[in-house]
């Protein structure tokens, strides 16, 4: 990207160009809007679309070893219960007992220099804190409050028929693990990829679409073998401290941490795809404090948002808690079946089994499990069986949006064939995000051929790409028209077209012109699109 | 479609096969599922994403007077204040006091050969109807049941936070129509689109997906100018009667009533791109006791489903009646000025405008209207301004997926070349809509260049479509495989490729088989998937 020009990317900025080209309305607007909801206008909608599908089209159909899922946002309450959301997805809300006004007791307290005290269950207020509102002292104390959002399904508005809207898509893949196991005809490692909605009740929504109340979310759960069942399978388990090639074939010796670095690595590549420069993302490791009990590394991928670097994706490894989870609650097993274990378990002898059982109860008896649960593990283990353990990359898809949109906003200081300067406002989407890919534009419009052969090419171009035609205006004026929205490539159909059927294809970024037959347009505009 | 035996299309077959391929899973059936929901499995999310994909090019790529809008699920609640969804958006329903079983009222009655009594707002049940549990005529008076999913937005569940999950998508079109017309620059007629879920608390949920709490609809509004401004642009009003051309351009004097048959038939055509045989479908015009009070036509496309004659999609004429409420209850005005429309009446003098006030007011007035009202539109019009109409067709997705999904299925008796009979499963999709495209195998995997060449093969085809590899087993069974999930083209990379580079392509419905060469079957599959 070739912009001389600093890019002034404030927030205020932003939302007046998304709202003013059609990218993002708030909800409701007509009725003084909903707090935390936004709606994707024309263009918004399209560039949503774009990155769903470039998102789909290199995690399910790029890879052989990921299938998608599409599952309903209301599920039984009991999936919420196993995964620990009904008991712990909440935020610590406070309330002045004399103005009554509602915080979330953490800001709260952040906002005036402190800190609330609590262990992530139960809080307390540091004393100095106030209301910011009327100043008073005179708070309650602070209590959990679920971040759900509740309803009743059936007639009845009772206990019984309690819901949930999702506050993530991820469970759903756990929760249908064993019907899409066997009809997927995947086996460990493989993943199972989900987009979509989801709900959560933020006491205080803001920065844009950036934290709101729904909102979609692209998530991966790519189940992998325990370190164990590798090491019986390999003889060995491969660490990060062995260097592996991560740019090539994911390998079976490979462990956990591997596949979670693998996982990171993966992101970060795929954000460049779409025009994410490196530069502009940061990598985030979380402290042991940050990390639940279960989880055993998580790493966000960061983006320098107007408001500050904020998180656009967590690639978690979660180890097996979820479908140990589910196991416990449903009943049922969630142990598969691996044939590369079951045949080198078969070709152990009891000593060797036995050397391998105490070596494993030793490391889990330090991590502080007990001997029956690492006995019980190495007896499935010894079976060819596990329950797999998960690497989980969660996606923002509207901070994505948002974060393409403020990376893609530029203002250039140009100077036109007469030596006059004027500012030119372009958002420089990749190709595979624009909401358009080409306008094509007929000189002019009052010559009936030269017309009809720019409807000629606008039809051809659209069966493969959304088109944009415009026939109004100085050519000048229709570029700076797509610049604003960003579309990559015009394509003018003039007088010399009707002579040698060539056209004039001009580049967003650069300005560049260049003639190009029609007959070879597609092929141009394909390679084109790939940068 | 060379089908010669019946089709078998019973509603379990087509469940279980739905279960079994992973197309349609019941949601949470780990926990014994939740009465309502569904979930689509690895195909069944790919069936899903191609319909909302061919449904989205045709009518917003495909068009150039449609555009796009993806709104949130849960909007100011007063939006179904303003549409009548909070008032007269329910069904009656009735208890029994002995048993406490619930039922829909007008169901109830049906089972039993009775009918309820009532105007749509207040229900009295026949005396001959009794529960269908226990044998009780004691009944409660049936009472309304609002099918909207109320929730709490923010932390107090109080009366000012309650909200609902859209019903429909439809609705958030008019309430962003004023961000929306400047934004995209069109100008009436056009039309705005939108796929998305919506939900409803169904008292009775049945039928499969076909009638289910939490599905999806891809729903467009078209606007049009009232019948009185095509009037005054025109100087005529073309209506049925007078045989317009439907299958060309839309014209300027088209009336509500050709533009609303225009989208039936456009409706219909779509459907039969996508592979719905012109014969499954019926269309149902709506008696005008079914219409609501301001709808001036409603006409349902209906497929025969295996558990009847059921609708997919309704096309209705719905008047100005949203709009005026929304600008009724925003207080911001939803006219729209007419460029044409402005012309026409700088040309009329003060006796023309005058004489076409008397006729508008006669006509107005006739029709059960005020004459303040009357007058009050005319005095717009001559302002070169209205108040759009629309044209709604609304499309319910998962019961086109459920559709394609029956239409499909197929089980026939081939003969092999041993003269074996056997029965072949085969889902027909047609290709822009079946989750796999292509299959690509190599005639055997032990013999390393024959191997790499049929990867080579399956790369390159797997940018452009979601292909699918396969190398185990007789090919023969490989083939079935593919068969029994609906891909259209399976491709062989077998010995003579590797002389000729060219590769055996096998038809899924006519079995053939034809030699392509490699350089050709990007060109080949393009042509063939258009059918």
């Amino acid at each position: 990207m070739n912009s001389s020009s600093e890019k002034k990317n404030n927030l205020e900025q932003i939302v007046s160009l998304a709202k003013r080209r059609g990218f993002i309305f708030q909800s409701s607007e007509l009725y003084g809007g909903i707090n935390g909801f936004w709606d994707y206008g024309p263009l918004g909608s399209e560039l949503k679309r774009n990155v769903r599908e470039v998102w789909w089209r290199y995690i399910v159909h790029g890879r052989e070893d990921i299938v998608g899922l599409d599952a309903a946002i209301i599920m039984n309450p009991k999936i919420w219960e196993a995964s620990g959301h009904l008991g712990g997805f909440s935020d610590p809300m406070v309330d002045c007992k004399i103005c009554k006004k509602r915080y979330r007791a953490d800001q709260l307290c952040e906002e005036q220099g402190s800190q609330l005290i609590g262990d992530g269950k139960r809080w307390k207020m540091p004393e100095n804190v106030s209301c910011s509102n009327c100043g008073s002292k005179d708070l309650t104390e602070p209590r959990s409050f679920n971040l759900m959002f509740k309803t009743f399904v059936g007639p009845v508005e009772d206990d019984s028929a309690v819901a949930y809207l999702r506050p993530e898509t991820a469970q759903a893949i756990f929760a249908q693990f064993l019907n899409i196991l066997p009809t997927s005809r995947k086996s460990v490692p493989f993943g199972v990829a989900q987009s979509g909605k989801s709900f959560r009740n933020e006491i205080n929504p803001r920065n844009f679409t950036f934290r709101s109340r729904e909102f979609e979310q692209m998530e991966i759960e790519f189940f992998i073998r325990p370190d164990e069942a590798v090491e019986l399978i390999c003889g060995k388990v491969t660490t990060l401290a062995d260097n592996p090639d991560l740019e090539g074939e994911p390998q079976d010796d490979w462990g956990w941490e591997v596949w979670h670095r693998y996982w990171v690595e993966q992101r970060f590549a795929w954000f460049r795809t779409i025009g994410l420069p490196a530069d502009s993302l940061v990598e985030r490791v979380h402290s042991k404090n940050e990390l639940a009990h279960y989880a055993k590394t998580c790493v966000d991928i960061e983006y320098a948002f107007p408001f500050g670097i904020q998180e656009l994706e967590g690639i978690a490894a979660r180890g097996n808690f979820d479908l140990t989870q589910h196991q416990k609650f449903s009943s049922r097993s969630m142990a598969v079946m691996d044939d590369k274990l079951r045949i080198a378990v078969s070709e152990m002898n009891d000593a060797a089994k036995e050397a391998f059982r105490q070596k494993t109860v030793a490391n889990w008896v330090q991590d502080g499990k007990s001997e029956e649960e690492a006995t019980a593990f190495c007896n499935l283990l010894f079976e060819g069986r596990y329950i797999p353990h998960v690497v989980e990359p969660s996606l923002g898809t509207d901070r994505l949006v948002l974060a393409l949109i403020c990376n893609a906003f530029d203002e250039e200081e140009i100077t036109d064939a007469k030596g006059k300067k004027e500012v030119r406002t372009v958002l420089r989407f990749h190709p595979s995000v624009a909401p358009v890919k080409v306008a094509v534009f007929p000189l002019v419009k009052n010559r009936p051929e030269l017309y009809d052969k720019a409807r000629d090419v606008f039809k051809k171009l659209n069966r493969y790409w959304n088109c944009f035609w415009d026939e109004s205006g100085a050519i000048g004026r229709r570029y700076r028209r797509q610049d604003e929205i960003g579309t990559p490539f015009c394509i003018t159909v003039d007088f010399d077209t009707l002579e040698d059927d060539t056209v004039t294809v001009r580049m967003r970024d650069s300005m560049e012109q260049t003639r190009v037959p029609v007959s070879d347009l597609r092929d141009f505009l394909e390679e084109a699109m790939e940068l």
